[in-house]
This record gives structure tokens, sequence and C-alpha cells, in this order.
């Protein structure tokens, strides 16, 4: 397998962060998405919509989405478990890591899109989408602050994919002007928490 | 369990129809959200986002987020698949679920949220949103066209999850000045096709 990779990105430091938790080694191949290399042909017959990261099967199939690339992995290395381990348990991580992804990680992405020195001239930037998504990214903090008073992670007790959205989230969060404010104690312990984990860095 | 519903709602409708393809009944009960009980404390307990649908199990817990409430019935209800049924197949199908999900159901239902009367006074919301989503919605639609015309449903020869997510988008778009452009040929054929399933008035 081949891990088509983008160090800066956020969706692929979602599946490097799981490899890394899991102990899993894959060939590592940077794309240079700066360069444009993920807007030419080779790259989009893996990736229609030219995203990263992708997962190339040695059957050449390939799995994009990192959340589908983070169970297709699951599966294949169930141990630690990062998804759950029953219908019920893996339901209760999967809702909050769509929720992460939904409200916290998708705003923070669109406001970086949409004001970024790098995405000018490659989308069209919309000022006012930039300006509603930090809001929203804002608002999911807040809630989240009250939520993190009651538990250690996201999910619940143990570290979970659901923690591994939402700190890769922060971490770009931290490069568009979305830094958890300190008046939120509880979700700043947890970041300050997850980020020192030996797999933060992957 | 019951099953916390809203008729109109677009991600309600994605559990819906997952449920009466695997022949599935569980108790409804209608929420109104047009009255706000999705933002009554008795409500928020179950999502404290507020959102549908809601599945509130026999414990009391309660999953929220409709894809992870169908990964949970497909565990309890595997037959027929509509999730995969190898780690690959499994990969390849939520692949394309999270990108009917992300680039064709979210902007679509932005578009909704930020130019709807109904939204009106409920959410701040703001034309250019509406606008840019309108946009990626279209695009996301063109794509998908050109992807149509070598295979009969969004991830391959069988109708998935995958289908499920992206015809209850085109629904919601067909109530937001979006419909599926006639000269997309092979989008109207797909739509024609799953929407004559007996399942699509769920």
């Amino acid at each position: 397998m081949i891990l088509h990779d983008l160090s800066a990105g956020m969706h692929p430091r979602r599946v490097r962060i799981f490899m890394a938790e899991k102990g899993i080694s894959i060939e590592r191949r940077e794309v240079d998405a700066a360069g444009g290399a993920n807007a030419l042909p080779d790259f989009l017959r893996l990736n229609p919509l030219g995203k990263l990261p992708v997962l190339e099967l040695d059957d050449g199939s390939a799995i994009a989405e990192s959340l589908a690339i983070c169970r297709y992995l699951e599966a294949l290395h169930p141990q630690p478990p990062l998804m759950g381990q029953t219908p019920q348990g893996s339901a209760h991580i999967e809702m909050w890591t769509l929720r992460m992804d939904h409200e916290l990680s998708q705003p923070i992405a669109l406001a970086f899109v949409h004001s970024s020195d790098f995405y000018r001239g490659r989308v069209e930037q919309v000022p006012e989408v930039a300006g509603w998504a930090r809001n929203r990214a804002l608002q999911t903090m807040a809630w989240l602050d009250g939520e993190l008073a009651e538990r250690s992670h996201i999910a619940g007790d143990d570290y979970t994919l659901a923690d591994i959205v939402a700190q890769c989230a922060c971490v770009l969060g931290k490069a568009v002007g979305l830094r958890i404010p300190p008046e939120m104690t509880n979700l700043s312990r947890w970041f300050a928490q997850v980020s020192a984990r030996p797999t933060a860095r992957a």
C-alpha cells in the first residue's frame, strides 16, 4: 500500500496520527499540492476530486476520504481500537467523529480556504464564507468546552478517532487565527493533553 | 428503540429510506422542529446540537448523526447490505458516501439554510454563503454526471448508502432551486431510477 500524503494537510494528518497510534507503517509519498501535482492526470486517476490523503492498495485501487481510510486500517489492524468495539460503542464514537468533522473541522477548513494566501487564485475566495465559518468554529469550541467539563476525551474516557479529528482541526485553527480561546479551560486542557501524545507530530 | 424524526428533513430521510430498504420497523416520533421542540431541554438531552434524526436506544442512550445511525442499523440488520461486506468494499462505499455528504448534501443544505424562509430569524443567514454553496452543489452535480456515464449507481453497480445520501440531497435540492439540470442526462437517469424505488418515499 502507498499513502499519498500532504504533510501540512489537516485530513492527511488524521490518517498519520491514526497509523502512529496503531504502530502501522505504510510507504508514504508526498504530493506537491503547492506545485499543483494533485491536479495532474496521474493523481486524478487516484482521486478525481484532487484531494489528499489517498490510500493506494496493492491491486491499484484507491481509497480517498480520511475517515474511510481510517476505518479500513481499523479493520486490518484492530488494536488498539480507535473506533469502538461493539455496534453501540462504535456508533457513539462515529457520532462524535462526525460531529467533530461537521461542526469543527469543516468550518475551520472553510475559514482557511476562503481567507488564506495559499488558496488565493486557486479557488474563488468568498470573505463572507470565511467570516461565517469562523463564527461557527468558535461556537463549536464553546459548546465542546462545556462537554469536556464532564469527561477527559471527546467521546468519553478513551482517546478515539473523534479526538484525532478534533485535534487536527485545532492544529489548522492555529494557522488561521482560530486558536482555542484561553477562557475555554476544558477545551484547552484537552488540546494540551492530546497534543502531548507521542503520536501528535506524526 | 425510538427514532426521533422530522418528516421533511434531509438527514432523517436518509435513515427512513435505509430502514425501508432493510425492512426495519422502529417506533417513530415526529419532532415539531418548526415549533421549536428540538430546542427544548427534553430534546437537547438526546442531542445537544438540537439536530434530527436521533435514535434513542432501549437503555436511554442516544445516537445522533444519520450516518452513525445507519451503520448501527447495518450491524443489527446486515441484510441486504447497504455499506459493503468486506473491508475494501466497505471502504469504497464509505468513500462515496462521504463524498456525497461533503460535496453534494452539505452544499445543498447550506444553500437551504442560508436562503429559505424557514430559517429566517432562526439562524444568521448569509446570502454569500447560499450563493457559494449553490455553485458548489452544481459543480458536484456536473462531476457526478460524468462519473455516472460509466456505472449505474454512485459507488458501483449496487444501490448503497452513497445513493441514499445523494438522492436525499437531490430531493432537498428541488425545494431550493437546485434541480438537476436536464442536460446532465446521466445524473438525471440515476435520480429517476433511485426515485422509482418503492422505498424512495419513506
